[in-house]
C-alpha cells in the first residue's frame, strides 16, 4: 500500500503536470479523472503515465444510473479504464432522478427504493461488459448528505450487498464518505475493497458540502482504525488523496503535492500493518 | 395522531405566544424548548399548557452527554417535562468530545467508539431516574452530517439498539435524520417510538446545514412510507412539525402556521392508516 494522487487534489493540474508532479514528489500512482483524460487526449494520456512508470489507481467516474440512460456513457468509461489500466473505474451511481446537484429542485422522482432498484439492474448490464474488457468497477458509497444529488448508495453495506453476485465489482472506501458508520469495521472486513481514498471530514462544514473535504488532520476522522481494518481485509493497493477544497485548490499544486505526502506520512503511514 | 407544533417552527414566539397560536390555528399539541420554557417560568409554562388544553408532545432537549458531565442538567431536564407532563424528554445526545457546533476546531477527541460507549453509560444512570420521575427519553438519531458536533447517534439502529434494555427509553423519528437510512422501514418496525417529528429535507442545502429543515413538499423526502411504518409500529402519539429554517423563521409566525397546517393536511394526513 502506497500513497498515490487523485488528480483532483491538484485540480488545476493537466494530466501530464499531474504526471510530471508525481514524478517530482516520488509518488508512484495516480488516480485520473475522465474530463481530463479527454483534455489531454486517451492516448496521450495512456503514453504519459506508462513512460513516468505510474500505476492507475482508479479512473474517476463512470455511474449516475438513476436517471437517464447512462449505459453507453458508462461502456466509454470502461473502455478508457481499460484503456489507462486502471486498478478500478469509480463508481457513483447518482441521486433521485431529476435533482441536479446545485441547482434548484424542479420536477423530481422522491422515490429512493426506485432509484436504488435502478442501480441494481444497471449493473447486470455493465458488470458483464466490464469482465469482458477485463475492469473491476468500484461502487462508492457516498456520505448520506449527498443521498438525494449525488449518490442513492449511502452505506458500505448496501454497497457490499450490491457488489457481491459479480467477481469484477467491488467498494471504494472513501474515509470521509463512511466514517460516522456505526457498522463501518465491519462492513470493511467484509468488503471486496478495489479502492481506497483518504482525506479528512472538516468540521463546521464549508458553505458548498461538496467542498468539506481536507488535509488528514485538518478534521474529525481517526485514521488509524480504518487503515488498519483495510489492510486486515487484505487490500494492498494504493491510497488515493482525494481532496476536493476551495482553499487547496486556490494553492500552488506543487505545494499542496509536498503537504499531502507529509501528512500521509504522520497520519497515513504509521498504520499497523501497514509497510511505511 | 394528529398535528403538533414544535415550538421552534415558530422559533420567535414565546412560550405564551406559541401556546395562543396553536388555539388560534386548531392545534392540539406543542413541542416545547427547555430556554423557552425558562424564559417563560416553569409554572407559568405549565399553567398556560394546562389552561389551553394543550398535550406537550415533547420537551426538547436533553442530551449532550459525550463531553463534560452533563448528568445533573439532565435530570434538570428530565424534572422539567414531568412537570410539563410531556409525552418524552427528546435527547440529542452531542457529538465528539472537544467540537463545538459552528466553531472552529479546537482540542478534540477522535475517538467515536468511546464517545458513543459514554452515551450507553449516561443512560445507565438517567434512566432510572427518569423512570422514577415517570418521563419517557426520546432518543434521536441525527443525520450523519451531524456526527462530529451534534449527535454520535446516528442511525435508527443504533438508537433502537440504546433504547432496548429500559422500558421508558425509546427514539424519535425525525423524517429530516432517517430518510436516506437503506434500513429505515426495518428499523421502524422494531422501534419503540416516542416522538414522530416531520419536516423536508431541502436540497440544495443552506450554506448552514442546522437550517436544510424545509416544510413539507420543499425537499426530498417521501413521507407516505415513513408515516405509514410509524403508524404500524403502533405510534399513535402526535405528529410534530419541527422546521429550522432561516427563511421561515423571518415570516410572520402565523402565516407559518397556517402553512404548515395546510402542508400536514396535503403532504401527512392523506397516509393510510392515519386518520385525517
Amino acid at each position: 500500500m502506497t500513497l498515490s494522487l487523485n488528480q483532483w487534489t491538484t485540480r488545476r493540474w493537466t494530466v501530464r503536470e499531474a504526471v510530471d508532479g508525481c514524478a517530482r514528489h516520488g509518488v508512484e500512482a495516480i488516480g485520473l479523472w475522465r474530463q481530463n483524460v479527454a483534455e489531454q487526449g486517451l492516448a496521450e494520456s495512456v503514453r504519459l503515465v506508462r513512460d513516468a512508470g505510474l500505476r492507475v489507481s482508479s479512473l474517476c467516474r463512470g455511474g449516475f444510473l438513476t436517471g437517464g440512460d447512462a449505459l453507453d456513457d458508462n461502456r466509454r468509461a470502461i473502455d478508457e479504464a481499460a484503456a489507462l489500466n486502471a486498478s478500478c473505474l469509480v463508481m457513483v451511481v447518482g441521486g433521485l432522478p431529476g435533482v441536479v446537484p446545485g441547482e434548484p429542485l424542479g420536477e423530481i422522482s422522491r422515490d429512493l427504493p426506485a432509484a436504488r432498484a435502478r442501480v441494481a439492474e444497471s449493473l447486470q448490464v455493465l458488470a458483464p461488459y466490464a469482465a469482458e474488457a477485463g475492469v473491476r468497477l468500484a461502487l462508492e458509497p457516498l456520505h448520506p448528505v449527498y443521498c438525494a444529488d449525488r449518490a442513492v448508495l449511502s452505506t458500505l453495506k448496501q454497497a457490499n450487498d450490491l457488489a457481491e453476485p459479480f467477481g469484477n465489482v467491488g467498494v471504494v472506501v472513501d474515509t470521509f464518505h463512511v466514517w460516522w458508520d456505526p457498522e463501518v469495521l465491519a462492513e470493511i472486513a467484509r468488503a471486496k475493497i478495489f479502492s481506497y481514498q483518504v482525506c479528512d471530514f472538516l468540521v463546521p462544514l464549508p458553505a458548498d458540502v461538496l467542498l468539506g473535504r481536507g488535509m488528514m488532520g485538518d478534521g474529525v476522522i481517526d485514521f488509524g482504525p480504518l487503515t488498519e481494518a483495510v489492510r486486515k481485509a487484505g487490500y494492498d493497493g494504493d491510497i488515493e488523496v482525494e481532496i476536493f477544497n476551495a482553499d487547496v485548490w486556490a494553492r500552488d499544486p506543487d505545494e499542496v503535492m509536498a503537504e499531502m505526502v507529509s501528512r500521509y506520512a504522520r497520519w497515513i503511514e504509521p498504520t499497523p500493518g501497514l509497510p511505511g
